[in-house]
């Protein structure tokens, strides 16, 4: 039997019952890997947060043995969190040209990218470690230049494979890497970890180039100027739309910051090709004729900062909706932002745009792998062992079903949660122990000071507001020498509402009368008494429970 | 030429450019007659909104003539605003029995059943008025008992269709009145107004017979218990739900609120048919094997004070989702409703549930006309004109867009919005005026207290939390005696923030010194220092923007 610590371990700390925040480790002896240092877009719930990274306490404790982080590719769910975590572990970060690229522009505005080695890698690239070595394999997503990543071990190959399709036409020509996916297979891979995304859905996901037809039949019968709102990193659906423009006669401008950013990064390191006289600022966009003018631009999610938003709501400088424009959201909502999308729909409507969106016509496809690619993908992989990852349970659920759909015991698939440690043995996969794992809140310039407290208060305050309660009082005699004053906000409005303020005054009057008369001077029970006055009354007349917050000073 | 007064005015007071809060208003010399009085649920940045209704200021100001309310079914979005508006206008409202028979739910719980007038009327029936009647004409709907309204008047006959779909399989057997429809488009109909909901999707909206197949099949090979979740007011959905358990021998238990207030009602009035022997008080489930049991449930939108979200969180007191248990959701999530939808599913599966849902099964088909269908409708009716409702804008665009490809000029179609004064004459259709409109926001009692800046400050304080500086001041001579003391809620956590009060502190003492010295005593002028100098300051340690909230209490 192997010792204890020459096992292959594995241990997720994020993407893992989510969607978002991947992130991966992968041990062997003295060895850590780490797969992927993602972020991931707060819920409902999580007022005034801006993003949400990993709880990364495990690799803190064991910074000596972390080797480095290796990316899959450039999406924010899996290089988000980078600029936090590296300012706490510095190591080495691996990956492809274009998601490196992408890592520098963010490295760049957190002030760190001198002080980060980021190592390039290519497609069957090996990295060898003190006892492992690390593969990249070309696969195809909804980003250029994208990886599966294998880590060879003496005890077994671990695949994850990032997130994937399988696309025979894929616009720079490079296929997934199929023979050498196959080639592990034959050899052998003790445990595959795999995207669970489009679990649900049956068939294939259809090819980028199926967009491109459909530009083209836009392009040429739109009259006007055309607008394409998409993803900024989508780098090959931008290509598309490069090539519908230059094949009609028209000239390129490009609007919203990460657009600009990425397409810059993209163009130099030679993944977008554009004529020099196609590509125009887009203040000289008025130069041209409509019907001579294609921009490219963010927002296709509705954000309501991006440049679609703005021009939708005539507050874009450069860009104003008119009669004429077609403008196409080449994306689909990611769940949540559907009312966003479709507000901004209405609004462009409204200006006399002609919208396309995919409802109406094949503008989008995604970039994860359907359940019949996930077929192809288990099966010539066919690994020992297999872990659904990258998906809510649900996905994992149904992706662990798939697996036992093609033949592989029950037994050898395992459900894992964010923070398990699963080991595996010749025979066996599963959970050893825990570690510390969970969201830290990213909120302005604070990481990990807003928790679940906050939250809390931020959530009461949103639906009913706070009424603050302030009274002045002599500590000697607790006699009230100034107030009560009760201000709120949120709550109700003021101005139609003095009865009610009048009334929850007198009550808090009351209430220190009889504090005073009893002789009552511990501050708290005090404030607890008029907490629980105020909350009644409040309660009685307005069926509203704001947060009621008594102050008292003493002088 | 007809007087002013003789000519069809039709306006509509909700339900243009939203979904939900419809109420259109008809007018014909002396008779006013509403379509329709429903209740839209906020959107999410209505925080702590319950419910939104539609302005009626219109009709208070002409009460006189308010002949009645006639409604085309019984979902929220249709009758919810009528406890709010008969308060303010008593009148009496027509509808089918199912339709009323929910409206007494609502009106009973809002305690004023007794005061009004509920008028039962059947389709094909007439009502006249002084100068004009108003017929109902059966349709199919994910309700049963759905009417179109056709307002017959002296100047033509305005047809609006309510929600509707074509149903040929309807489980009730009753078929929307085709014929009517027919022989109203060749006698000839002025204007028609018509569910915009699906004009998006091309084809056929799917019978609701089909569903019905889909659950003889779960029925069929489920061996645990089976928990269906759907909409209450989706009668023929509960029906089908009990002929599949009755088929395999199972008890029906019901548990949610609205869902047993429903059903109650619509076995009372005979809409569901049930045997006494099958259907069993949620208590008793115990008593028989799993495989004997069936139970009809709320919650198909994942709200998470609905008894499946109780289920599955564990909260439910008689019903614990145990392995083996088959979930079906018969419903697709309302845009909005995605995330909490899924979180559902996901603990649903966690707890070992098999879980089916519209991604997986055809286990929900929608009540709204498809592209086909609303065809169908134009080509038996023949308005001249036509008013698309009942939609956002990229629904009413597109739905006109529909009437001209079928044939009608376009200036005959008239794409509306909530508070126009739309005005029929033989040979055109017009906006004359604009009357009041909008959202009346209801928030636990208060209906309309709440406006645009609470909703503000929600917004402000659940982003960033509140900073309240409190201070006390002798009067006359500008002497601080208490404070200033600072006290945050949502801001951050404050063990772990005493440096950044402390240096808040000491800042406002300083402005408080520079006001003593300066003789400042305009209170005004002191808060807004404290309030610019704390804001720069919290930006740059934090980059957040709490509501800073200075008091000053005067001895």
């Amino acid at each position: 039997m192997r010792k204890e610590k020459d096992k292959i371990k594995i241990i997720p700390l994020g993407g893992f019952n989510e969607i978002g925040k991947n992130l991966t480790v992968i041990e062997y002896k003295n060895d850590i890997v780490i797969v992927d240092c993602g972020l991931k877009f707060p819920d409902d719930d999580m007022l005034g947060i801006d993003v949400v990274i990993p709880d990364v306490t495990y690799l803190l404790k064991n910074k000596d043995r972390v080797k480095g982080i290796f990316l899959t590719h450039g999406h924010e769910d899996h290089i988000g969190a980078l600029p936090y975590i590296l300012k706490q572990i510095n190591v080495p970060v691996y990956g492809t040209k274009l998601t490196l690229g992408i890592v520098q522009i963010k490295l760049k505005e957190h002030g760190i990218l001198s002080t980060v080695d980021l190592k390039y890698i290519k497609p069957k690239d090996i990295v060898k470690l003190d006892n492992v070595s690390v593969e990249f394999i070309r696969t195809s997503h909804s980003i250029a230049d994208s990886v599966a990543i294998a880590v060879h071990t003496p005890a077994g190959v671990v695949l994850h494979t990032g997130d994937f399709k399988i696309d025979y036409t894929p616009i720079d020509g490079c296929v997934a890497d199929l023979a050498r996916f196959a080639e592990l297979g034959k050899k052998g891979v003790a445990v595959m970890l795999a995207d669970s995304t489009n679990v649900e859905r049956p068939g294939y996901t259809m090819s980028e180039s199926t967009v491109g037809e459909s530009f083209e039949n836009i392009f040429f019968s739109a009259k006007g100027r055309i607008i394409v709102a998409t993803f900024a990193s989508n780098i090959h659906r931008i290509q598309q739309i490069i090539q519908a423009a230059s094949k009609y006669g028209r000239k390129v401008a490009v609007s919203g910051r990460s657009m600009e950013n990425i397409m810059a990064v993209a163009i130099e390191l030679g993944y977008i090709k554009i004529d020099k006289e196609t590509l125009i600022n887009v203040d000289a966009i008025s130069k041209y004729n409509d019907n001579q003018v294609a921009i490219i631009t963010t927002g296709s999610q509705g954000e309501p900062m991006s440049a679609l938003s703005r021009m939708a709501a005539s507050e874009h400088k450069k860009v104003n909706i008119q009669e004429g424009d077609t403008v196409i959201i080449s994306a689909t909502p990611i769940p949540g932002n559907e009312k966003l999308v479709s507000k901004v729909i209405n609004q462009l409507f409204k200006k006399g745009a002609d919208v396309i969106y995919e409802a109406l016509a094949d503008v989008h496809v995604s970039g994860h792998a359907c359940q019949e690619e996930l077929k192809l993908m288990h099966t010539l992989v066919k690994p020992k062992f297999f872990i659904p990852a990258h998906g809510e349970y649900r996905h994992l659920k149904q992706h662990g079903e798939l697996a036992v759909k093609l033949g592989m015991p029950e037994r050898n698939v395992y459900l894992g949660e964010n923070g398990d440690v699963i080991e595996l043995s010749r025979d066996s996969i599963r959970k050893v122990s825990s570690v510390t794992s969970g969201q830290v809140f990213v909120d302005g310039l604070g990481v990990g000071d807003v928790g679940n407290i906050v939250l809390r208060d931020r959530k009461h305050l949103s639906q009913d507001g706070i009424l603050t309660v302030v009274v002045t009082i002599e500590k000697d005699t607790c006699t009230v020498i100034a107030g009560p004053d009760i201000i709120s906000r949120g709550f109700v409005y003021v101005r139609e509402s003095e009865d009610l303020m009048d009334g929850a005054r007198e009550l808090v009057k009351q209430v220190l009368k009889e504090c005073e008369e009893n002789k009552i001077k511990e501050w708290p029970t005090i404030k607890g008494n008029i907490r629980e006055v105020l909350r009644g009354y409040l309660y009685e007349k307005t069926k509203r429970r704001p947060m009621i917050l008594p102050i008292i000073m003493e002088v």
